[in-house]
């Protein structure tokens, strides 16, 4: 439930008169997406996404992902695009924050994801994956393996009030990662950051992506790893296998995927989860009292990286092994 | 930030299939509102507003508010519209609550109130006042004088918590609302909530009221009594005569307002002030930990009702004596 920053009605105006988008007529704070301020506004030219970056985005990344949603839509990806403004800008400025205006998206995101939704995003981030080939700049994934133990630093002295063990199980996964992460998979601009609420359908068509605020360069089945934990595993902790394969078999269908990829899969599943467990670990200890944001449960991710250590071919994720 | 019952996709998309408004293509919760949940949903027909009412809405009252919006609204007072599904009726169920699609009401809520809000706000409040008049419907202002002895109840035994004094200081004020209440003024439709969020402006034109979920019959004069609350102080917690004036002058221009609703004014104000305090003393002393709503500060209220208590005639809020 993500409105950080308060936008005055004034300040708003000012700041769409900029645009070439005719008059504001309505502004709605959006209860979705939990590191930017999102505002629903409205023009004369239609509805529109108004974000504005809080300070968990580094500004200077920021010229970086306006140019993957204009590569990625320029190859037919559907993405949100960013408005210029009539001095050409993507990005401005409104109350203290760099903000921009970002093209209306239709599709909703699937609350209760099926294997028929598995298949379509499999072969929609494959085609995204491919798109992105010819992508000129790179950003290095700061939430990958280097990024792991400083994150495990910050919050190591406080990991037993989620659970006894924790620390310790962090430690041994954490070192096991670093030392086996692989090198020399294909690498390529990723999503990085694909949970459902991520992608939208129209019925049973995905109709697009959003939130490319954690896209960077890394190896393109990294993707596929985030998606078979964000996608795959029941409320309950189950792990569908119906899911999984459903995911892989229409991505590779897509976009080959190579014997090092595919054996590399279970690791690089067990490094995602670390990730966001990490991640969450850290905003599950440090979150304000009273903040707006419901801290995600760090323990979801436990449950699925323990899952992980027990695979040990991608047989475990329906494919022929 | 509200959106306490979450929608599926597939849930919505049934919901909506009910109405004559094409697929959806959207659904996005708002972060405005603290009582029910509402999603700003985009349908082929366009952008509507999809509530879903909560525990603390009576269903009991729904008709009476739908029946308020499409009255006003045939009277030329802009509001949203509840829109009839296929079968006629205005309100539906979904995901376990009662539900209703809402016409998107164009406008922004003035984050910062000017002098030229409070002269709009006057003359618009009037002309509401005079539509509600053939208005056949009545329902008793529940958080009215009869209501706040139980409402003090169920916070006495913790109001120290929020201020040493403060229970005694309530009983007293109470106390003497109870004996000295008026009686006979002139009673209608009232909104009897109606801050600046739930007034929209496109520029400085008012452009409608929404949020008729207070709305009640009572003393006209009780919804001066609050506007002179909710829009004529200044954060700093200083009284704005100027603002007050102009609320005040623009609306008798409209619905003449007679000497003894003037001489009551201040009582309303203490009235009005008191009932805000003694919902919001419950909301911070009863709010779950975690929960979503940062509930609002009570002891603003107690600052106005301390300066309404001071006032002895209207020339303290800028009319001649």
């Amino acid at each position: 439930m993500a409105v950080y920053t308060e936008v005055t009605d004034e300040e708003a105006a000012r700041f769409v008169a900029g645009y070439d988008l005719g008059r504001l007529l309505s502004l709605k704070g959006i209860a979705e997406g939990v590191e930017n301020s999102n505002y629903l506004m409205v023009t004369e030219r239609g509805p529109f996404i108004l974000t504005l970056y809080e300070k968990r985005v580094n500004e200077a990344d920021l010229p970086f992902f306006i140019a993957v949603m204009q590569h990625l839509a320029g190859r037919g990806i559907a993405c949100p695009q960013p408005v210029a403004a009539r001095d050409g800008a993507a990005l401005g400025r409104l109350a203290g924050r760099p903000a921009a205006v970002i093209s209306f998206l239709e599709g909703l995101w699937p609350r209760r994801v099926t294997p028929e939704h598995c298949q379509r995003l499999g072969a929609g981030l494959a085609a995204m994956h491919l798109a992105g080939a010819d992508f000129a700049m790179a950003r290095a994934n700061d939430l990958s393996v280097a990024g792991w133990r400083p994150l495990l630093d910050r919050s190591r002295a406080r990991a037993h009030e989620v659970r006894a063990d924790l620390a310790e199980m962090l430690e041994t996964e954490l070192a096991h990662l670093e030392s086996a992460w692989p090198a020399g998979l294909p690498t390529g601009l990723v999503h990085a950051d694909l949970f459902p609420d991520n992608v939208f359908f129209k019925g049973t068509e995905l109709s697009g992506f959003i939130d490319f605020y954690f896209s960077c360069t890394d190896f393109l089945a990294y993707d596929l790893a985030v998606c078979l934990n964000a996608w795959c595993f029941e409320p309950d902790g189950q792990f569908n296998v119906t899911k999984a394969r459903g995911l892989l078999r229409s991505y590779t269908k897509v976009r080959p995927v190579s014997a090092d990829e595919l054996a590399a899969l279970p690791l690089l599943a067990r490094g995602a989860a670390l990730r966001f467990l990490l991640t969450r670990l850290y905003d599950w200890l440090h979150h304000p009292p009273g903040a707006f944001v419901q801290p995600k449960d760090p323990l979801e991710y436990w449950a699925k990286l323990r899952f992980h250590q027990q695979v040990t071919g991608v047989g475990a994720y329906g494919l022929d092994p």
